[in-house]
């Protein structure tokens, strides 16, 4: 019984906050267990004289994601979940794969903007504001982008071959509201729609 | 020449900024007056001496907008530009009428969270979250609902009246994003993708 | 044991904190069960797969509080505490009922700013800015008003019926601060006080 | 003209913002002139060139206030406007000289917490809840104190000499509501009131 | 065994979050006991019923610290750690006692700005920016100095005297940085290096 | 004149705030121009109908920087001086470029927190938390690493090739504290403690 008086015990640690604000601490990277009974908003922090400095890196984006599916695309993100020392620090990273004709269509982040690097390949990048103005560019190896926070905005591959990029937040959660999702309506449909934002527009 | 110097000088003033982050004076209802050559995020104050009480009221959400529109709905948004005394106070309000089929199709907010009020009628209203994931109710008079920041959300008359609600926003400038301006989709498919969430759903 | 164990370790849960800052996640609803012997700056969230609408729902602002007192008045307040969907959202909300001589005198607000809307009657509202000087007005139907942070204001009927109001936080948790309480005065004294402001200012 | 031109334009420096969030800049002590004609939520910069070590210091408290007044007490407040290197880092100072019998009666700061450290001599000190629960304590030479933001406290001399006390904010700009100047009463009936608070109190 | 329970539940409150954002409550004292196996950022509250007076105030800058070490100085740092009201206030105080030839060599504080008061005593004081460009000057009883968040700066005796100086922080956990400890070098070398920036500038 | 007028009234708007909290508008892209007179914490907005794409992309990470320097290194800072669309929006980026044996030597951002990505090579990275514990790694292509706000790191190339690495700032101006400008010392002494740091630690 003690063992699992300790088991719950250690799962009910995974229930405390943390925020995009100024810290207490200078770190608190994400303690790591079994699954929780109980709910907070945010993570709790390892044993301080656990924490090294393995903790702060991550290999997670060296490989491409699964690109084999309709979307033609795949994004790995790194939030202070799968990558324990962001928690407390107020930023995460992702890395977006295209295949040639891949795309990741019209999203918004509701806890952060956004700033894209091209890895490689060329990508065609845009974000509509609140004036439903589209802003939007083609992109190469080295270029930066930014899309505002809580803007709709995509990506397509522009070229004749694979393209990789890199997007940064300034939230460690900056979440994905997923039109396709919302309106229940096929991937084609909005594919077909976040491409024509593109062909509409020439002065890329 | 003077009086063309002073008149520009006079529009350099509308050049400044406030933010929803703590104030450095009690209040700074915004300056109002000619077009301004000059751009900057946010208002300037008016003169302290001529802040008047006058500032800080508005009767624009007494009457009803005007709900003939195919949307048959309308929303009259109060923030620091139409209500001088919200500037840098960190909140706004708005006042949506629906007719009997009236609606406001999906659209989310990049800057603030909002809690609606049902003032009369009947009024369906829900948000998806980053999952997916539908919440939707019923609200008749006297109810209120909330909707997280930057996620879409919606609202439609439920009853064989028209409806009113109020809409507080926890920021001076909320921004809309309306998913049929960046589709550039007719309204009518909005209007029914909208009212298929709800009618999918019948645990409202 | 094992009963005594749960129900402890089940209290354990309402410990933890949110604050009115950026979110790391959509939602958190107020965990709400038997009170806790721990204690924290704020609430823990609901299990999230028991998230349902109707945590974002409330319909305690559907009828009028009781106003049988002294004051004639009386103030129902929607926090996360007793509205769970609030939690973490960064704003509150509350119902205001006065009599024909109802008052609500002055107070003011540690952690948030006021918009105030009049729902039916007459509403004499007013502010104090750091300077002592008053702000005052008289409001009808579907005015709004606006009280600065932590400033004092005060609200009384103006007609000859009974008034409702409507007020918006933007702090989940805004806090009041009663002058009568800190003062250990009469009431009377203070609902005379706050008249005196009224009557010593015709220009409303 | 272009004399006045100039003039004008000078004083229209003065209408720009500062917050107590997060800066653009390592320092930027605030610009001193003519008056402005123009008006902003808090102050411009001075020009990066001739910023010097003495905008970052200031010898205005090594004084004490003229306490030949009613309260037998004075506050000297240094803010950006007195003491330019404090603008935009999000704090302030100030220094309170109380005579035998001296008294700073209850008030309140509407953007910061507060605290004090008393120099020399022995201060009565407290602050009210929003429960209305008063915390009060005696404090000697070196004694620290802290009065959280928002809340309505005092300070009174607590000893047969004259007490100097030091106060910390944490804003460029707290504010200050004072109970009295709300009410209009006289300053007597606020001092016995304050007065009657520790009175009632033997805990201290 | 149940007492080993409880011990362990005890422990387990330590593990929440407190920063330097708005609060959901007026104050929550740092509740202390034994060391906790677990660990978040920041403090939990004390039993809100056995919260007293006591908690807000600290007797523990009335005495000198220790300086007979290398550097002839003391540093006497009181955080929410020590001083339990601190607790989600967002500021901290420090006490330092530098001997005739005390310093306080370079460091910097990652979380908040500093403010210095001089107690008694000479100080020689300066700070850094991020264009290298030094801001120093010599302080006397009442004088005050600050330090912008982040920048490196010192405080060296300046006089025939020991000093004593009083230092406010706008975070309840501003944290330190000290080149010693990073560089790996020895004191005096830092010593030395901090004193030839006073002595580098004669325009104090 | 009228010239004159409108160049120095073109300078005054160069004059005015942003700060890395909310925002009141979508985006507000630097205006760029002839040197102001003026001086303030942040940029001012383009005019909002000359607001392009072009605005929110940047071609200036796309080539190394010039390594041919003592550090045989180069950091290019994108902020939002550099790059208009970043105002306001509370992130920036920058591209490292490392020689075999370049460094970047032990510093500190004193307003964000910093995410490196390895584009290139091999890069040895680590930072000091306030308790001057080294945390550090090797990174190889695609790896990242983080370091937390206001805490003294550096980069090393660690192979036998040059390396590129990107990072990621949440803060459109983080500033720089170098110790070398601040302790006055030569490179040489500098980068050799900063290489000490890797040497004195095997478990990279």
């Amino acid at each position: 019984m003690m063992k699992l008086f300790f088991l719950i015990l250690f799962c009910a640690i995974f229930l405390t906050v943390s925020s995009d604000s100024d810290n207490m601490q200078d770190t608190c990277p994400t303690a790591q267990g079994e699954q929780s009974i109980f709910f907070i908003n945010g993570y709790p922090c390892k044993n301080p004289t656990e924490i090294n400095a393995q903790d702060f890196k991550s290999t997670k984006l060296t490989v491409a994601g699964d690109t084999d599916n309709y979307l033609q695309s795949n994004v790995t993100m790194l939030t202070a979940s799968e990558f324990p020392g962001l928690n407390t620090l107020g930023l995460s990273v992702s890395r977006t794969d295209l295949e040639r004709d891949g795309s990741v269509p019209l999203h918004s982040h509701p806890r952060s903007s956004e700033l894209l690097f091209v890895v490689s390949g060329v990508v065609f990048a845009g974000f509509v504001d609140t004036n439903d103005k589209i802003f939007q560019t083609v992109l190469r190896k080295g270029d930066v982008f930014v899309f505002p926070k809580g803007l709709l905005h995509f990506c397509l591959s522009g070229g004749f071959e694979r393209a990789t990029a890199l997007s940064f937040y300034n939230s460690q959660s900056p979440g994905v509201v997923n039109i396709g999702g919302v309106f229940g309506v096929d991937q084609e449909r909005i594919v077909n729609i976040t491409r024509s934002l593109v062909t509409d527009h020439d002065e890329l």
